[in-house]
């Protein structure tokens, strides 16, 4: 197993390394007869694309997405969706810097330990190129749960110590700033603790937060494959991130159940229940939101709030200590531009897992009552 | 899919309700040739029994374990292992105050939603009991580790706002307190946190951490099958966890990469490499572990380090406001006794799902390289 | 992995060893709502125990199965439904005869070629004893499809050379012979059969069909999860089968495509296509069903037709060569009653292994189309 | 999920339509440092391809495999290996004959009635087209395989009723006749009968037959992953097969006991036990193998027997009557050339399906016992 497949029903599997010939991925049980172009997914691209800012790296990458399979008169067919990004300038370049040497803080060390040798071109692939295909195919499972009328939104919450509070949080400036903040001013702060990191040839890492509006209750499974635990998978399984929160996460584990319960209420209390889907029940409100939309695993309605933890960019130009392959201490500053912060560029990455576990997710709710199979195939 | 299996190779299916007549779970993929018996089971057990401390509720019961399958002469078949728990004390009680009511911060509303009902008495599959197979199988799965040389250390980190501080764990006290905290002295500040909760008619939460030394490096798989990822599934499945983090987790995210990559040494440099396991490459020591034993996914070799963050007991006794089943806005007050904390319960809970998800990745490594499988069949 | 669990939405784990404590299984992903008890698990249970003529061991096994979670109030919860038949007639027998002898034609060497020692009681995990978990689960999962309008029959086509021609098929006399065949001449023909197997100590095989009428068309997924390799796998884990055909199976390797092929016609050409879970497009009859009911892998609406080769019983009590666990030639008589033909008691476990690949391919096919999910989510 | 994934730990993701861009796959969990490059494919690929003889379409199918990922200097990294074939010669053609007409015998209807619509060039993804992604993965299997020892050969064993009998097959020449028949007599027969088919403008199905050598003992899984149930889902899930046989399949149906068990005997009794990967005891040789080298569903250390039953080719020139998308009798006459019978080329897909399923069973099984895990992680 290399572990590259996610998800049940509608599945992802990716495939390449930095420096081959292309790199892509599969998106295997798309339902059939969604619209989808080549555009549609180049969008989701184009945001984690470098070069936009000087905040990360200027290496140019066309990354044009190309669409081979599962695609027909410009809906899906129900069959597997392959795309496929051909690497650009992958001129073999001069690796032996690092070719013998573990770089601290990347995985040269840990895949050498576990396949006894590596792909050293530029990380292989452990780079960050190869999120691609995640992100091709969350735009896939993104453009799906809109029309569930569901809405994905990810943003920068925090780049090292300079973090957007939640009473600044205004999500139309999103895209206003190459950091993907939710606060223009934040912004600017946070660009000019990066100035300082970059001066001191050293890096920053940040949070995002993502936000999912639209869910209905009743979804994820119980025990061991809870929506938040699906989902904390699919974001900790993203290169740098080093911890996962739902709702007010640690915070929480500070509050007393009083505080930290949300209640429940009926704007229209008596009010014939709405929705169908959620058993002829009422469907609430709730005064607070700090479980996340999330109750025992199982959305209850109410908007889902997940958090991402990442790590400063572990390539420096700082000298730093290390060893060889063959034994021996000694040193490495990794030449070459490199982003000083990789936070801005995980925000689509962020998105498209959360969109990957979420799409799984409601098509294995499908099944959940007999009533569903009964309408389903009584028709 | 009700999501009651967990793991690839090494792999448990967890049954039952809090009220029905017994809990158990299957564990599938054991190796033959462990030796195991009910006793073995039953140490794990215990630590999550309640009654306990005056901390945790007095509902006796006593949880037997029986194995019914997979071991024959005190070893492991290969074949599933059935373990089953009989529920003693399932006296049918009064649920009228809860039976049409949702429960803020419980699974009831979820549940009902997805379902188009429930079994109410006691929460059912979403109690705290479901976690009984859990355990079970972590028992088991631990005690395979540690044929491996590996250890699990799970504590209380934290409860509410009493949080023990790096310098003070020491871990050869966490048995000697009911609150499975490293130090003494803040167990007992953690104690007068708990009586003022519970004066006041509420509740707490807190952090488990957990520590396992002796893994080897090289275990978990590139993207999405990242050993962390693995975790963070496996801990975030466990009920009223909020949040999951590896090393420093969100500290890094305020960290500079020069403070937070962990440079490699080696202190015999030049010395032959030990470890055939790492490829005939050197098994470097480093100088710090904010990564928490995990690079690219793949672990470093170095100690493993997680934190899970456990939200405040739901269940308190103050009124809180929320809806009926048919629509009516009311208010409750959960009688009953109920763990105004069920932190120091979880930590055998985390430590066993930590041993389920590496138990596995171990397994699933086994086939990483072709020597290895040329090793195994050529013999 | 020791390969115990089998489906993927709606799935069952099976455990235990013949002359274990007892033997059950999880089903897990029943849909909620389904009525169920005890008494409808054991109706199925019924038709294969043993003792019921003189071509089944005398052995007195009472097999009643207990439901212990999963259903409440009479219905399943969706959470898994977990059964166990605990076994009597346990007393520890002299295996001195078996147990470092490996039987010909039995799995007792392969076991120990796998997991280096075995449960050599009666065979342990490979003993017929097996099949209880797999028809427990087949039950609840024919009930499911019967609530679908769809109907499994299952019936002994042949006994070594005594098969039932097509144009003598009865189903309606299954139930009157002690074989489950469809005709009562060649029943009695079959039997005549078996006494001469007996006297000559020796075993009789056999060919199981079933039918499954009502399936609706689009059931089965392409490429490797088509319905026929599904009910292919199903059927061929129950052990003593050595052959799966679908339609006309081997006898169609030789028919010319004109032969095999089954021409298309619509009774009422014109009429306005009535099912709507087809897609609005016309139901068609076909002149003939060589295809067994699929094309491509997924169903076409027609009946599906598929047989088990059931190899003869391995147990004989006339004399064979074989060898001992330490390396010396040897013969063995194995004593004791056997059945000397399994036959009658694989059609119900052919029948439940159907069951349960087509329930779950039902579950997996609701998500086929974008139409499905927003009538599902829309509601 | 449209179920284009196959395998545990070594896995295949398929994807591509006939008349698309490209056609691929991805094979993940290959062992890292296999030696291997395009041709080691494009060997295998070349054995299905069409237009080398006159029973297969004169189409021209450049068919060249380029590698695009997982292999570094030669050799395979562990990470995914993605192959691609793009598709020549898909100038838009006229299908106005079949868009709107179910073809008898082919997925025409079926996919539509699962989808709602198709892409109706050629077949989409039903096509033989879709093999192309089997055999590249097959022939990766393969090599990896043949480093173990193990190799598989398969043939055809029958064409319409032209069988070859087991006394007459010589393996040294199944390359020497287009057919791949292990015997010239009977290839020159084949032919013979294959032109009569050809001059009624019908066509021929036939038999495909697979001999794996050097399989040691003890692989498969108990229960649900038996090695011939995992062979026979692999085998059912080509398109048009109907059929799969293990050993003597339903022949030993109609044995008896006596006849049926292969009897185990030593050849050099006493001696110490080589295998130590058979766990330290002897292995046997057996007098015959009616069960095809597999008991209990584990390999029995003898050759491996499987068989698949082939329809004939459904697309014929003959008229045949069928019906209209919307709902009209009508007939259709199959223009373009096809093949009067696909056997020849299915042989190197049922090999290559076969050797994905062995060495995922393989990869599974090094787990199997404790001491394996034990061996391996002390090194």
């Amino acid at each position: 197993m290399s572990g590259s497949t996610f998800g049940k029903l509608f599945s992802v599997t990716t495939w390449g390394e930095s420096h081959g010939p292309a790199i892509g991925a599969v998106i295997d049980g798309c339902p059939a007869g969604l619209s989808l172009a080549a555009e549609d997914i180049q969008k989701y691209l184009d945001r984690r694309k470098p070069g936009q800012s000087r905040y990360t790296t200027a290496r140019k990458e066309g990354d044009q997405v190309q669409i081979l399979s599962g695609v027909f008169e410009g809906r899906t067919t129900g069959t597997p969706v392959s795309v496929v990004v051909f690497n650009e300038d992958q001129r073999s370049r001069d690796y032996s810097n690092i070719k013998d040497i573990y770089r601290p803080g990347h995985a040269d060390y840990s895949y050498d330990a576990k396949y006894g040798f590596r792909d050293y071109r530029g990380g292989g692939r452990s780079s960050g190129r190869e999120t691609i295909g995640r992100v091709a195919a969350g735009a896939i499972a993104a453009k799906l749960l809109k029309t569930l009328g569901i809405r994905l939104t990810a943003y920068t919450r925090a780049i090292g110590p300079v973090k957007v509070p939640s009473d600044a949080i205004d999500l139309t400036v999103i895209r206003d700033n190459p950091l993907y903040m939710p606060d223009q001013e934040y912004a600017k702060k946070a660009s000019a603790y990066l100035e300082t990191c970059m001066q001191k040839q050293d890096s920053a890492g940040g949070i995002v937060e993502c936000l999912i509006d639209g869910v209905p209750a009743g979804i994820g499974d119980p025990v061991f494959e809870k929506l938040d635990a699906s989902l904390a998978k699919a974001i900790m399984s993203i290169g740098a991130v080093k911890g996962v929160e739902i709702g007010d996460g640690f915070a929480s584990a500070q509050l007393s159940g009083s505080q930290n319960n949300d209640p429940f209420y009926l704007p229209e209390p008596g009010k014939a229940p709405a929705k169908e889907a959620a058993g002829s029940i009422p469907a609430p409100a709730k005064s607070s939101n700090h479980a996340g939309g999330i109750l025992g695993g199982i959305s209850d309605g109410s908007r889902i709030i997940l958090r991402a933890a990442i790590k400063p960019t572990p390539s420096i130009s700082r000298e730093q200590s290390t060893i060889t392959r063959d034994g021996k201490n000694t040193t490495i500053a990794i030449r070459g531009r490199h982003d000083p912060v990789i936070v801005p560029r995980a925000v689509v990455v962020v998105e498209s897992m959360a969109a990957l576990a979420l799409a799984d997710a409601m098509m294995c709710n499908m099944s959940a009552r007999l009533s569903s199979l009964q309408d389903f195939y009584r028709n």
